[in-house]
């Protein structure tokens, strides 16, 4: 790759905005040229946009400092200064809605962060390890919407993140779960900047996330469907229940898992060596930021722990622990990811590495 | 009541010894009398003994300071000082059953918060608004172990209690529940002292509490079991699973749990109701610990919350909220108890309020 | 007294609001009977009107849960239904400064949790063991300000509090601090609601409180100073350096102390005999909200600590630790005081308790 | 370099034990061939004996986990197995005071993480940046005491890191600070494992660190003093005056520090010039550990933060902010480091790297 693909950041001033321009700092396909964010920010210097407020507990790469924001709102300010764009806006639901699709139409290629898209038909919601198969839409989305060369895609909700690569792993060895029981314990960056107050979850947990448990237990099917004539049908073989918990932890969501299986069982020892050996085309295509080994099982009684194990494999692993029987259901199990890299920046930037690796960004 | 009953408290220098004292000061039916803890503490008065460990939010009580701690195997030492003794002596499993079972030959009331005893088919395993009735095999106990007017009764894991009477309210309504789905989210009390390091909770979570899985899912069925001759057999109807998280909270379990019926299901209105009406045994005897509302339902989405809800009611009471349906069960809600109060040394004093309002300790 | 004083409380609805009903919740003398707020509140009952953001762990008091909020800036509605105000409004500091003008000039005794007018030179800033001589002013501001019975009493910033009446009883007892060296570790509700974000407060600290430092090294100085005419004239003797630190801690202010004397300089054991014997005009009044002991000497090397000591003596009392010399100054100590009671709601209600005990409430 | 030196850690299954072979994996100098612990690990992998209590949020680099561990004080073993040895034993003080001399007199370079040859006045007490000639004294070390090659150093305690170099930065310009008030937040880690627990420090802190304010102001005088002879002649210009806390904060010391100058006084625009351009001997011998810029000030008014800034510059950096007159001294500021990194494991490493460098290891 003789030049980098030049890359905007949609909301570049917010959280995850900030993880995008840290994670894509000496990228080796990747170079970021182009930052827009809401007006209010637009035409100051990156730093002094982000100055008191950047989040990131390292410094801001020099040549990002440096960079005129832009109004997001401006698309044709972007032609000509980027291929493709991360989309980490924060607006209502509808302006996200018809931004992404216009930056889509105008020939960018836009991998979304947001959640407005995640049900549209033609968009593929990618866990790249999971249903990268769903990029093959991207030709009949682009000829049904007349879009030249643009695309677009999502990624999934964090908390998802947690088991949903496990899981897989044992559908793709062939067995059927028809039931699953989760119950979350998740990040405090998961609920975005300034999220919860300190008074609030100091000492304490909240055993509440807005919207986060109807996104649980609908999302994971469409993960799992199939691509039908221009549009991705949800699986519908599943039950999901899920309770969403906020905890007082900075990095990594921790979901306790349990599944029911419909048809034939696998025994523990299965689904270890199943995880052990799980590997994906973001594997196989030896992508920048693809884990080496997606599922990581800890043996320890007490693991995995969000502090300790939130970081492994450029926090874009997926960290399991205690597989063991279940009284009710079949299977549990203790599953972990770092929200703010596998579960949203860095699962976006992999989502286009993928993209880029399948010849639809040129 | 002209005279209060003379107390003893084996353990007295713990974790939950200090919160026997603290919660039996100005106690209006109990007077503490009587310290006992380890050989090493034996000899000195209670304020030397836990000189830099008194870990309660209050000053040691004036009268308790100077009382000198006894050895808690020396039950002789204990005859005439007490009728009553609180165990929460920290010893092997094997002693601690033996001593607890001489204190009562001897013919001391004891209330245990030890662990030993809860399987032992003749000892009540008591929450005192559900099984108060288990306490009717007081006498049979004394006559089968030749016992004058000692008595032995446990209580149960802190961590069932914070949904075990929600749940019983229903089953007392003549709803059959035969499965529970729990996952708890423990508060660092209940781990004893030291517990766990800072190190490894602040900013984390750990998924494991060694052996509570497993009390978690069987305690429930004694509970709710009945007394068969000389025994409490356990229920057998119902079958539980559970994951049970320690979290950085100081007081306060919370559990999110999913309830599946046999035969009728109670809608969530008629279960609200259930709850705002629950009252037992120790409300109508208008016990001194008792909580006036057993049941407290919080309306707000996101509650309870251990920091905010812990404390209502002399924190006796079981705080529920978020009571709905679930995709693969009945109903879902989340309970919360103070764990060192309500689910340990406020239990069993209310447990001992009960023997006595019985006409078990004279 | 026949008859409680009626009290109304203006930013009933904000975090010191929701503090002064809990601790006036059974108070002996006043009986809250008014409540407003800004515009936005007005017209719905208390319960409405706090539903989702009562901070307290506990339960609203019923009364209060059924008063009508009303428009705080609509002075005329207050009359009749109170005698007393307390002032925690949120609301611009010229606002502030008018509003609580107008409710004096109306004939309300008016007791300010807010700071702009802790430098009115005519206005006590009040820390009633301390300096209740100040109380002495309110007929000289009467009467210059035309006022027939209202009066204006503000607090003190809460950080001072930690080590003020510490070092008071030094100065009490003959000795004279020239010098004070202040570091404070300052607890998350001392920031008001929300507050700092979790995200950037848990596994850190924040070096840094805006306008902290500046209060700490004057308010004390207008605390120790003396009425001259019709004005209070702050302390000229004292120069005091301060540093100060948001930590993760709900409530409680800690300070680390050094001192330097002018002249004679007191041995460590005749400053504990200092602390331990002090007592001042709130004792000597027996006033319901005072502390039986306002300095209590914590003799433990590791103490006092916000977790452990914050709450003692109703949470009223400084407790202070650590007592020991200083290789630039003369002594050194640690002080810690609850931040949102005796530092703020609490300290306001036993304010106006000295008024009202020296008759200038009827 | 041909080939790398070979390392031994005694103390390997330590908190710090752990943070070296952390921080040697993949060291461009030195390889880690050589671990050694209480005869209790001795005879397990490295593997199995850190099994559950590996405390870092890396893997166990492979190589490592397979070596054998061996009995600390069997050092024949080592000979011929590494030439340099980095002690972080566990030990009584005595016997860590004669292992490390038998090492030296057997001929390892010993780089030491604990306290007790700190003063030992021909043992330099090393904190690169500043007291790089302190190392001179090696030649006479040998001498004195018949060492061939062998060779001991060790590292200043942990506290004093986070403003000593700052502090360095004005003397080495020609400012004379001869007072210094300091006040730490230091990190749970700084404590070694255990350390706290949990139940102790969540939401609070503890205004005491057994033995460490003697530290803090004793040890800066061995650091800034000079060789006399064969021996460190401490300063004896300063006198430093240090308040210790514990804070909830993984790793990562915080102090507020006020200085007093006898002279001439820099301005804040001169030290902030100063600090930017500070650079020692560690920079210009480019060493593999050596933070390319030694000081880092952060302008932003709420910083350094622990959790934010401690991970700048491979966690190497002193990263201050707040520079500011102070009304008793001349100057305050906020300094902070990385205690686990900067002020133990990876300050020792940079020492060793700085005593490779200067030829005494070969």
């Amino acid at each position: 790759m003789s030049q980098k693909i030049q890359v905007g950041i949609l909301g570049a001033t917010g959280m995850v905005g900030q993880n995008f321009i840290r994670l894509l700092a000496n990228h080796p396909w990747f170079e970021v040229t182009y930052l827009a964010a809401s007006p209010k920010s637009a035409g100051q210097t990156y730093g002094e946009a982000v100055s008191g407020r950047w989040h990131m507990n390292t410094l801001i790469p020099e040549n990002v400092g440096n960079i005129v924001v832009q109004d997001a709102s401006n698309i044709a300010g972007a032609k000509g200064k980027c291929q493709l764009v991360f989309s980490a806006v924060e607006m209502e639901k509808d302006a996200i809605t018809a931004l992404e699709l216009t930056y889509a139409a105008e020939g960018f290629a836009v991998v979304s962060n947001n959640s407005p898209h995640r049900w549209t038909p033609d968009v593929p919601m990618v866990i790249p390890e999971i249903n990268h198969r769903h990029l093959d839409i991207i030709p009949l989305q682009r000829k049904s919407r007349g879009w030249s060369k643009g695309l677009l895609a999502v990624k999934s909700n964090c908390s998802i993140q947690s088991y949903m690569t496990p899981i897989y792993a044992m559908i793709k060895a062939g067995y059927k779960i028809d039931k699953m029981f989760i119950t979350t314990l998740q990040a405090l960056s998961g609920a975005g900047y300034p999220g919860p107050s300190a008074y609030d979850i100091v000492d304490n947990i909240v055993p509440y996330i807005g919207g986060e448990e109807e996104k649980s237990e609908k999302e994971p099917l469409k993960v799992l469907g199939n691509i039908d004539g221009n549009q991705i049908v949800p699986d519908s073989s599943m039950k999901i229940t899920a309770h969403c918990n906020r905890v007082p932890v900075i990095n990594g969501h921790t979901a306790c898992v349990s599944v029911g299986f419909d048809g034939k069982k696998p025994s523990v020892d299965e689904v270890l060596a199943l995880w052990k050996n799980f590997r994906s085309v973001p594997q196989e295509l030896n992508l920048p930021s693809a884990p080496v080994q997606p599922i990581i099982y800890r043996e320890e009684a007490n693991r995995p722990q969000p502090q300790k194990d939130r970081d492994l494999d450029k926090a874009m692993a997926v960290v399991t622990g205690r597989l063991r029987g279940c009284n009710l259901l079949d299977l549990r199990f203790v599953g972990l990811h770092h929200n703010t890299v596998r579960g949203a920046a860095g699962g976006a930037i992999l989502t286009a590495e993928l993209i880029k690796a399948k010849g639809y960004i040129d």
